[in-house]
């Protein structure tokens, strides 16, 4: 059971929905459950405004904001939770059972940050491109027959689960050597510079490069770098990078080397 | 966390639910979680047909009924389960915060007899005589400033937490002396020969029968009557209302005594 201030530090972000009663209906859920940062991505304006505009429409969705993209609106999160069914794909994550997540949760939270949980657009869910940005998955546990939740019912049952379930008596306490996680956009700057290493070194075929930019996303996430080992990786990166091109061209060598950051 | 024998052994009833989309989705949950007896009372008909004709409806849309009253559709309940937010008004019954919930319901689906989740309409809930049905309230703990929540995500949070959430571990085994309860319309009929009785022996003003018929009601279910102890105090009452009449009319001196059903 999240006290108020650790609610306050979870973000409920829905990719693209496509219908504004379900924008509505996940606001008023997390009005009912004491949460109040709500971020919309890449919404359909029209239906955006209609959702802000709704009568009765909770105080939360006046102050929600959108992003283009999934990876700006957790740019500040250390922790994310992707959502969504499992039952035509493999996760690559962890996956946590719903009943499990207040714990695990609260774990995170402890070590400081942020947290973000992610729904994705109600007729396929999160891409694997937006999974990539989730440090865990997290599966409510429905019929096998009938998997797929109403989009507002999904964010009302996990707000539920996070806000009013008394907390687990096997829950574990946070280990003590744990600091502070990267928040997202640092692992995504570090992703990429590596990503821009990989393709100078020709590390890996064209046809290979989709494939394993998206499992460099999945480990950055899965090894719970702290910020200054996301630092320390990255002045190295930026080294690496720049000896590389000193033997590439005489525009790049004239640039001479970064400074180093460890 | 009810198995799938005990789930099917609860009916999930919507009371003059307005918006058909929300019938929709209470269905939609309903298979989310393995819950599968569907009952609706007074729908308006045309909301009822488009919610049973709506794309993608689940299957169970089509095996649902509907009743023109809340004390037919309980008719074979034995333990009746109101929901609603009790912000406005005080509860008559006991209350049970719906992460307590499951334990209880286990309790009672195994002295036998069948179970009743009732939600009420949209815009005002239950109502003082339906709520008179019910043997115990369940309280969603949702925040005091937004309590009302969405019909559909209700009910979608109810079922989560009965088909999902492992038992708790203080859950107390069923009392090994309660046998198996009497079923609603045992104790509408009992309540209607007691209210008969009452008021042929003017037992209360006018003015305070229909308070005194709600209290009766409340009452009824508070005592966990057995099918024989309905039946006694029935036969009972059949005497004394007949030995009342016969100081009445002589039309109803001439009906002659009831049989003893004692």
């Amino acid at each position: 059971m999240l006290n108020q201030a650790q609610r306050d530090r979870l973000d409920v972000i829905l990719v693209s929905p496509r219908n504004p009663l379900n924008i509505g209906a996940a606001a008023r859920a997390m009005a009912n459950f004491g949460f109040a940062h709500l971020t919309v991505v890449a919404p359909y304006n029209p239906h955006w405004r209609e959702a802000k505009s709704a009568v009765g429409a909770p105080e939360l969705l006046e102050n929600a904001t959108s992003t283009d993209s999934l990876a700006a609106a957790v740019a500040a999160c250390t922790f994310v939770i992707g959502t969504g069914t499992l039952t035509h794909r493999k996760a690559e994550q962890p996956v946590v059972p719903l009943p499990e997540l207040g714990p695990l949760l609260e774990r995170e939270l402890a070590r400081g940050g942020r947290a973000a949980l992610v729904f994705g657009p109600e007729k396929h869910g999160l891409t694997r491109d937006d999974l990539a940005l989730c440090h865990v998955l997290v599966e409510i546990p429905t019929d096998p027959l009938q998997p797929s939740m109403n989009l507002g019912q999904a964010v009302a049952v996990c707000l539920y689960e996070l806000a009013c379930r008394p907390a687990s008596p096997i829950a574990q306490p946070a280990p003590q050597s744990a600091g502070k996680p990267a928040p997202s956009n640092d692992l995504e700057r570090l992703a990429a510079l590596i990503e821009d290493t990989m393709a100078a070194a020709r590390y890996s075929p064209a046809a290979m490069q989709k494939a394993n930019r998206h499992d460099l996303r999945l480990m950055l996430r899965r090894l719970s770098l702290s910020p200054h080992d996301v630092r320390r990786i990255f002045g190295l990166f930026r080294r690496v990078l720049w000896q590389i091109g000193r033997k590439g061209t005489a525009a790049q060598r004239s640039q001479g080397p970064p400074p180093d950051e460890s």
